[in-house]
């Protein structure tokens, strides 16, 4: 067996798998793609219309593909619109999606982007409300095949980015915020373990202050009990706010967007 | 590497993956069929027991399949009855699916069709609750790895086909109905955008009405504010009524079934 | 085309896939797993943090697959603490999984097992919220690429495994419970088809009796009427409670846990 690796392209959209539209894409991508071409699932429920939480999505799992991926990702309510189809070159790898911020948390990856001309990508009808099985996706099968980024449209200067909330740091406090609830309703938020630990190092232990919940640092999840609530850096070294087994959101009732702080430990009761 | 495609083999079905159903049959087709072959997930996520959306479904997606694709698609409340396993070739590819309506919408591409004998086919006992994995799989893994169609069972002349209600023009009205709700709460209809094109040849700009909503076509979902309604062909050439970034199935109370009808844009205030 | 089958890893998790989790790993074991590797879906919708339903996943669908297939399995409550990590050969296969019970069902099967020392594994710092990405994954993919079993870590005697209650006879009647409820709503138990046969080969033709369910042993669901409750053998050769076209666990309100019992079919009106 050769030691070639096959060409990769992953998937990622708010479609669901209810309707054909995923199915319509994969057919699309193997009927245009090269011969040995891998089909990736990574996401089809991400929240509908949501592209700050896909951008997110995107950002945290693109860096762990080999290079040369392709990854597909159709979060796109202006579909139709004058918005532009991007192709990225990022990280080694490469990314087709609409230009409406989803590369956002991305950006200091890219190497080049390109507005993809549709005239000759398109076979058939054009469709206005499905441009990740008529525009998206045969572009992403050229990348495959070995087209050159370049080739497939003219430079873009700016994408489209979406606004960033950063943390602030004011003396012996880190202010920052909740800016994606996950699955198991843990709270992440935009306060990196850095900054935390520049606190630290400033002003000694902290503690976390995020709704109803106070308290320290942990290491990990089984340091408290089942059911209580705790702080602790996540897999992608942001602090996070969680319940052992529990849904933090719906505990603390505390959703995107909501406050948070790291403080001295002393300075709370 | 090699420039000959490997086998595919895609999977349809209302299961769900929080049983095991869907990975004992990706098990059965791994071990049973041609080394090389490739899975691709459709949707597990169909709506249980509903044959019609899943024959809608499957008509949508295999025409965008290579030639030579083996599609496994169970949607199947009449399993261990006496209703017959098919195996059927449609524009040049392989579906394997119960003979329970599932080929309807795809009828008029089917080029044989054999009642899938299980006799030879079936390896230790035949379980009487799943065929998915009993009957459908280890069919499909032989057709992918090259078994010739007609030596899995008897052809059969006439599937069984579910009626499928035709939209009716009367004069300057085109009256139909709304066949499916997807993911996004679109509601798409059975009017055909070619049906549409002939009123409007005949009678000049046209409206459209579904439950609450009257008017326009309109070209694409921006073309109105956030929340409002709207109606448009969709990516299958069929009229549908969207509300842009909202649901048009909730907001207009609509289900399949509903009426739309397209009408002579003067004739309504 | 070479007829030598490529390498496979499944993925079983409760992680869902509205968050990165999934996408990250199968990062990871494409990144770190041999060049032709192909990676295959099998559930990520599994009820969080539930070990004994993953357990029983795992124990319906691991036989099915080849020889040499790797099966990464993380439903991980107990992430971060002091558990295991276990990389298993069970059934001429790989399972590698935390060391909380989920080899359970499988345990009759193992081959040898490993407690996975991650010192060598894991490329750059270690998370305590995700051993998924940062343990697991590389160790399927070690184990993918052919890296011994024995290599990865000490032998363990003795992995841990989780109760499992045995249904009883006494005299002419078999009690046992309910052990899950699938997609459909069918309720399956942890009576044996053997164990009926014996009671009604000792005693003649049975009934069952779960909740408000009192009736016969019936072949399919097509042998009642739709919306009718049955019992029959399901496909794992166990007794199950089913509705047909409907969901027995919420018409005859029963749960995991609930009592079923097989009785001589006059001992009941």
């Amino acid at each position: 067996m050769s030691t070639q690796r096959p060409p990769l392209i992953t998937l990622t959209s708010d479609f669901g798998t209810r309707d054909p539209y995923v199915a319509e894409m994969k057919g699309v991508l193997l009927s245009e793609g090269p011969p040995h071409l891998q089909l990736v699932d990574l996401s089809h429920e991400l929240p509908r219309h949501d592209v700050d939480t896909a951008a997110r999505f995107l950002a945290a799992a693109v860096p762990r593909f080999p290079a040369g991926t392709v990854h597909l990702a159709v979060i796109d309510p202006g579909v139709g619109s004058a918005r532009a189809a991007l192709a990225v070159a990022c990280l080694g790898q490469y990314l087709v999606l609409p230009d409406n911020g989803l590369i956002t948390d991305l950006s200091a990856g890219c190497e080049a982007c390109v507005a993809i001309t549709t005239d000759k990508l398109v076979r058939g009808e054009l469709s206005a409300t499905f441009h990740g099985r008529d525009v998206f996706a045969p572009a992403a099968a050229r990348l495959s095949a070995g087209t050159p980024l370049l080739s497939l449209g003219p430079s873009l200067e700016s994408p489209t980015l979406r606004p960033r909330p950063q943390p602030r740091r004011l003396g012996d406090r880190l202010s920052g915020e909740v800016v994606s609830v996950d699955h198991f309703g843990n709270l992440r938020t935009n306060i990196a373990r850095a900054a935390v630990e520049s606190l630290i190092d400033d002003h000694g232990p902290c503690a976390v202050i995020c709704g109803a919940f106070r308290g320290p640092l942990q290491d990990h999840y089984a340091q408290v009990e089942r059911g209580k609530a705790l702080a602790l850096f996540d897999s992608q070294a942001q602090l996070e706010v969680a319940i052992r087994e529990g849904s933090a959101a719906d505990e603390l009732a505390c959703e995107v967007g909501a406050p948070v702080e790291v403080v001295r430990r002393n300075s709370i009761s």
